[in-house]
C-alpha cells in the first residue's frame, strides 16, 4: 500500500464541491487543500475539518501536494490558473471551451514542459468521456458516421443567456434529444440531421413582477445562436417551483456511431450517460485523470495531455495483473 | 503520407474473413498475405487478387510484414499461434477464454520480450472494447456496481453445445438479456441478479429424421453449464428455414455502471453494441489495435499488453493534434 495521492482543490464552485464529493469515496487520494481566490473564511467545505486556504499559497504549499485539481472556470479562470499552476506543480482542469481547446493545450504545454511537469487538460464527459467515446468510434468503423446528443440536461450557458433578458428573475434551461432523431441513428440508417431536428430546448422562466410574459418569450425563442435554431418551450413558473423543481443540475446525453463493415452490414456503437450531477460526474473524472496524471509524473513525462493519451489502466487504482484477470 | 501498414492474417475462418473486410475500409493498412494450416488452394479470400500461403512461410516472409493479426479460435490455436509468432513478428490476437487470460498474458509477454515485440492479446469486444468500459466505469465511479449483458447474440459455443445433443440435425442458439433486468439496472437501483434473472437462451433447432422433439428439447434445456441455469426455449424449424433466418452472427450487449457520487446522487454510465456481425465487428477491433501495435514497437517497446493498456489517440490513424481539435 502506498501513501494516498495528496489533492489540492483550485476553485470551490459546483466543480470543487464535486471533487471534494468524489475524493470521499476515493481510497487512494486524499484532499490536502482548498485554494480559492476569496476569503477563505467565505467558503465552506462538504469535507468536515478540510483545510481553505488563499490561492497565493499553492506555490509555498506545492511540496506537500501530488496534483492540483483546478475546477474553474473556463471562461476566464483556467486559461490563466492551468498554465500559471503547471510551472510548480502537476495539475488537471475540465477545459470545456471545444473551439479553444487547441489554443489552451499549446499555453498549457509549454509551462507544463518549463516546470517539468504533466498537466492533463479538458477532463470531464464533454470534452472528456465523449471524446473518447468519438475517437474509439471513428478509429474502429472508418466507414461511419458519429452523432453526439445532450440531454435531458440543464445548460448554465443557456439558463445564463435566459436570466439577462429584460423581465426574467430568475431561469433555467433543459436541452432535451429528439426522440425520432436518436432512433432513427441508433437504427444504423445514418441520416444527416439539422441543429432543429436534434435538440430541443425548454425554459422554466420565474417572471419579474409586472415583466411582460408574450414579450419575455419571443426575446428568448429569437435569441440568435442560444434559441433561434432550435424549437423552444417557454414554461413560467413561480419562485418556489424553481426552487422546489429545478435546483438541481442533471445532465448527459450519448454518443453514437453508426457505421458498415461490409455492405449492407451494420454496427451501432452507444456510449450514454444519466446524470444526476453533472457537476458530480465531471469532478469523478477529474480525480482519476490527477491519478493518472500521478503516474506519468512518475515515469518521467511532461507536458499537456488529454484523456485521448492516457491508457486506461492509468485511471484505475489497480494493477495491471488485476485489471486482466478482472475486468477483460 | 506514410507507407501503408503491411498486415498478415493468420488463419482464414469467420475472423480472419473480417479482417479482410475491415482492411478493404482501412486507408493506412494493406493486406499483404493469409497464412494458413490448410492447403492455400483451399481458401478463398475475400480480397480479389490476395495471396494464399502456407503458415509455415510466415517466419521467412516477415521482413515484408508489420503486424500480424492471429485469427485462430481461442481453444486450441492462439494458445500456440500467438506466443510462436510473437517470437518474430508484431502481433494481436483476440483469445476470449476469460478465465485464462492471465496465463495467456504471462506466455505472450515471455515470447513477446524475448522476440523484441509487441503483442496485444484478448482485442475485440468482449474481452476489449467492453472490458474498457468495465475499466472506466470502476475507475470513474468507484461506489457502483457493473452489469454486462449480451444479446440479442448469437452464442457459438452454445450452438456447438446443441449440435452435440443426439437427434439433431443444426441447430443455433441465440442469448437475450431479460428487458426487465436492463431496465432495474438502467434506472440506477443496483439489483442483484441470478443468472436466470440477467438472461435467457433461444434455440432453433433441426431435428434429425425420426428424433424425439420432447426428449432433444428435455436434452438441451437440462443441459448443466450451459441451459440447467437459464429459461430456454427451444423451437424446431426446417433446415431451409435456418438457412433462411438464421445464417448471419449477430451480437451485442451492453456494460452498465451504476453508481452514486454522493448520498442519492445517481450516475449510470452504459455502452452497448447492437452488431450485424460479430465476426466483422471483432476484426475492426483487431485492425485498429494493430495501428496501435506498430507504433508501439516503433517506440521500442517490448512485451504483452491488451487495449487496457494502449491510449485511445494510438488505434486513430489522425494525430494527436487533429484529435484534439476535431473530437476533444
Ligand atoms: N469537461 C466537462 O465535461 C465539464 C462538465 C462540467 C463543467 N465543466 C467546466 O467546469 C467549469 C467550472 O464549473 P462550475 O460549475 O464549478 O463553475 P462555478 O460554480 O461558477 O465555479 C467557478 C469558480 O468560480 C468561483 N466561485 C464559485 N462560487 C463562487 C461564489 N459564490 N462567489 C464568487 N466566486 C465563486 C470559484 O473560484 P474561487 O474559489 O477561486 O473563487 C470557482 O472555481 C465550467 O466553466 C466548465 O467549463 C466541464
Ligand atoms: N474478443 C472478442 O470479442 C471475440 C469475438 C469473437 C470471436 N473471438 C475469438 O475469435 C476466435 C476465432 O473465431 P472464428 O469465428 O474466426 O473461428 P473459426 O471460423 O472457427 O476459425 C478458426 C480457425 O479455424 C480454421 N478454419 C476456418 N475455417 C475452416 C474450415 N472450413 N476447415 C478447416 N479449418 C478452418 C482457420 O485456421 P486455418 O486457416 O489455419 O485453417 C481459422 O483461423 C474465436 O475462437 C474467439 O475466441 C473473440
Amino acid at each position: 500500500m502506498t501513501s494516498p495521492l495528496r489533492i489540492a482543490i483550485v476553485g470551490h464552485g459546483n466543480l470543487g464541491r464535486g471533487v471534494e464529493a468524489a475524493l470521499l469515496k476515493t481510497a487512494d487520494a486524499e484532499l490536502v487543500g482548498i485554494y480559492t481566490r476569496r476569503d477563505p473564511a467565505a467558503v465552506t467545505p462538504v469535507t468536515p475539518g478540510a483545510r481553505v486556504r488563499p490561492l497565493d499559497a499553492l506555490e509555498s504549499d506545492a511540496d506537500g501536494i501530488d496534483v492540483a485539481i483546478c475546477c474553474g472556470g473556463s471562461r476566464s479562470d483556467l486559461p490563466e490558473q492551468t498554465p500559471a499552476i503547471a510551472r510548480f506543480l502537476p495539475v488537471v482542469d475540465s477545459f470545456d471551451t471545444h473551439a479553444r481547446i487547441p489554443e489552451h493545450f499549446e499555453r498549457v504545454d509549454a509551462a507544463a514542459r518549463a516546470g517539468g511537469n504533466v498537466a492533463l487538460i479538458s477532463a470531464g464527459w464533454d470534452p472528456g468521456l465523449f471524446s473518447i467515446n468519438r475517437l474509439y468510434g471513428e478509429a474502429l468503423l472508418p466507414d461511419g458516421d458519429t452523432y453526439t446528443f445532450w440531454g435531458r440536461g440543464l445548460s448554465q450557458g443557456h439558463s445564463d443567456a435566459i436570466r439577462r433578458v429584460p423581465g426574467v428573475a430568475a431561469g433555467v434551461q433543459y436541452t432535451h434529444p429528439v426522440p425520432a432523431a436518436v432512433d432513427a441513428v441508433r437504427s444504423g440508417a445514418r441520416p444527416t440531421l439539422t441543429t432543429r431536428e436534434k435538440h430541443t430546448r425548454e425554459c422554466f422562466v420565474v417572471l419579474e413582477p409586472g415583466a411582460d410574459g408574450a414579450a419575455v418569450r419571443e426575446a428568448i425563442v429569437t435569441m440568435p445562436d442560444y434559441f433561434a435554431d432550435y424549437d423552444t418551450t417557454v414554461t413560467f413558473v413561480d419562485a418556489d417551483e424553481l426552487a422546489r423543481n429545478h435546483a438541481g443540475m442533471p445532465h448527459g446525453g450519448f454518443v453514437i456511431r453508426a457505421a458498415e463493415t461490409s455492405a449492407g452490414t451494420r454496427q451501432v456503437v452507444e456510449y450514454s450517460l444519466r446524470l444526476e450531477s453533472n457537476p458530480e460526474l465531471t469532478a469523478a473524472v477529474l480525480v482519476a485523470s490527477a491519478r493518472a496524471v500521478a503516474r506519468l509524473q512518475a515515469r518521467g513525462e511532461t507536458g499537456a495531455v488529454t484523456l485521448l493519451d492516457v491508457p486506461p489502466a492509468l485511471l484505475s487504482p489497480r494493477s495491471a495483473a488485476d485489471l486482466r484477470r478482472d475486468l477483460l
